[in-house]
C-alpha cells in the first residue's frame, strides 16, 4: 500500500480537492482526509489496472509496477485494501464537518469508483481494445469514468466538506467534469509524443494496445483544439467564484492542459 | 456482481446485522442497507480469494468462479465495484438514522475489510501455505481476520444503526469475535469431513494445498471441543439482553456450530 501510494505522482486529485474546499470558504483540514482518500483510490485504480489480468504494465511513475515487487496476490490486496481504507480515514479522521456532510461525501466518492464510475470506464475499455468500432462517443464515456469521475469526486468532496452550497457543488462538478476529459485528451497526446523517460511510464502503450485514442480518431492537432476548448469552458465555470480563491483551480486547469508528462 | 452476489450462500452476515439491529431496539429497515453491504464486501473477497493468482478456485457455491464466467479481469472488477457499492449504498440508502451513526457504520466496516481486517487476514494466509512454523496463534490470527472481522462488522453496524449504547455494541461485538472464530472452526472441520457434493464447493482442498487447519493441528475431537466451547463463550455475551430478541443470535450460533455445509 505504501510502495504505491508514496510513489510520488502529480496529487492532481488531492490538490482539486483542497481548492474546492477552500474555494467555497472552508479551510483544507476539513478536505484533507478526503483528499488523502481520493488519492488513495487512485493508487488503488492504478495497481488493479497494471496488472497482468488487465493492462500488464510492469513501470510505473519510474517503478516497477506493484505486482511486480509483491506479487499479483498481494498487489490485488493492496488494492483492495486502499479502497476501504479511503472510506475508513473520511469517516474516521474528518473533523469539524457535520456528519450528514460525511455520508455525502462517502456517498459521492463511492459512486466515482464502482459500476458507474472508474470501473465502468476500466470494462468498457477492456472490451473494446482491438476493436475497430469504437467512436468518438465510445471513447468519451470510457474517459469520463476512467479518468473524469475520480477528478470529479474529487472537487465535489471538497466543496462538500468545505460547506459549499448545491449551487457551488454543480458548477464545480461540471468545472471537475471538464478537466476530466481534458486530463484524459492530454494523456493521449503525450503518449504518442514523449519518450517512456519523459513520462516515467511507459510511452506508445496505446499503440501497441492498438487502443482508440484522441489522436487517433480526431488526428493530433484537432485533439490539441479539443483540449483547448475544454480547459476554457472549465474554467468558466469557475466565473462566479472569488477570483484569488479560484486562482489554483485555474492553474490546475492549465497545469492539466500544458503538462509534459 | 449480480452472478456472485446472487449465487446463494447462506446469508449469515445479513441475518446477523439484521438481529443485532433488533436486539438494540432498532426495526430491521435501519440496517437492511448495511446488511446488504456487508455481504457485498463478503461476495467481493470470494471472488478475488478465487483468483488464479491467490487460492485459484474454479468452483463456489455449486457454480463456477466468477474468473471462470467473466474472465479475471472483470471479476476483478467486480470485486472492486461490489466494495465500493457497499459503501454507496450504507450512505446513500440509510433512513431514519442519525448521520453521526452512519459515519460510524462506514468506519466499523471500512476497519473490517483492510489492513486490519480481512486483508491481513488473506495476506498473512497466503504467506503461511505450505509453511510448517504456523501454530495456533497465528492460525487464529488469520481465521480472527479473514473471518472473524467481517462478522463482527455485521453484528457492530446492526447495533450501532439499531441505536445500541456503546455497551450494547461491545457486548455485542464480543458474541461476533467469537463466533466469527467457531464459524472458521467448523469450515475448517467441514472441509475434511464432506464431500464437494455436501459443500457446494470444492472439499479437502486445505488438504491439497498443505494448508493449517485446526484438525490439522488439535485433530478433529478437540477442534470440536473448541468448536463447543466458543459457542457457549459467545452465547454468555447475550445473557444481559431480552431473551426473545436475542433467539435469533443465539439460533445462528448453533446454526453456525451444527451447520453441514
Amino acid at each position: 500500500m505504501r510502495y504505491s501510494l508514496l510513489a510520488g505522482g502529480k496529487r492532481v486529485r488531492p490538490a482539486l480537492c483542497l481548492a474546492a474546499c477552500e474555494l467555497v470558504g472552508g479551510n483544507d483540514s476539513m478536505a484533507m482526509p478526503a483528499a488523502c482518500a481520493v488519492e488513495m483510490i487512485h493508487t488503488m485504480s492504478l495497481i488493479h489496472d497494471d496488472l497482468p489480468c488487465m493492462d500488464n504494465d510492469d513501470l510505473r511513475r519510474g517503478k516497477p509496477t506493484n505486482h511486480i515487487v509483491f506479487g499479483e496476490d498481494v498487489a490485488v490486496l493492496a488494492g483492495d485494501a486502499l479502497l476501504a481504507f479511503a472510506f475508513e480515514h473520511i469517516a474516521v479522521s474528518t473533523l469539524n464537518v457535520s456528519s450528514a456532510r460525511i455520508v455525502r461525501a462517502v456517498g459521492e466518492l463511492a459512486k466515482a469508483i464502482g459500476a458507474e464510475g472508474l470501473v465502468a470506464g476500466q470494462v468498457v475499455d477492456i472490451n473494446s481494445e482491438g476493436s475497430s468500432e469504437v467512436d468518438l462517443e465510445k471513447l468519451e464515456f470510457i474517459h469520463i469514468h476512467k479518468t473524469a469521475k475520480l477528478l470529479e469526486g474529487a472537487v465535489v468532496l471538497g466543496a462538500i466538506l468545505g460547506g459549499g452550497t448545491d449551487e457551488e457543488v454543480e458548477k464545480l462538478r461540471k468545472y471537475a467534469r471538464g478537466i476530466g476529459l481534458l486530463f484524459q485528451v492530454v494523456d493521449d497526446i503525450l503518449d504518442v509524443t514523449k519518450s517512456s523517460q519523459e513520462l516515467g511510464k511507459t510511452a506508445g502503450k496505446d499503440l501497441v494496445a492498438d487502443k482508440v485514442t484522441y489522436p487517433k480518431l480526431l488526428g493530433i492537432e484537432k485533439s490539441r483544439e479539443f483540449a483547448e476548448q475544454l480547459n476554457k469552458e472549465a474554467q468558466e465555470q469557475l466565473a462566479g467564484f472569488d477570483p484569488e480563491k479560484a486562482a489554483p483551480l485555474i492553474a490546475l486547469a492549465n497545469y492539466i492542459a500544458y503538462r509534459q508528462n
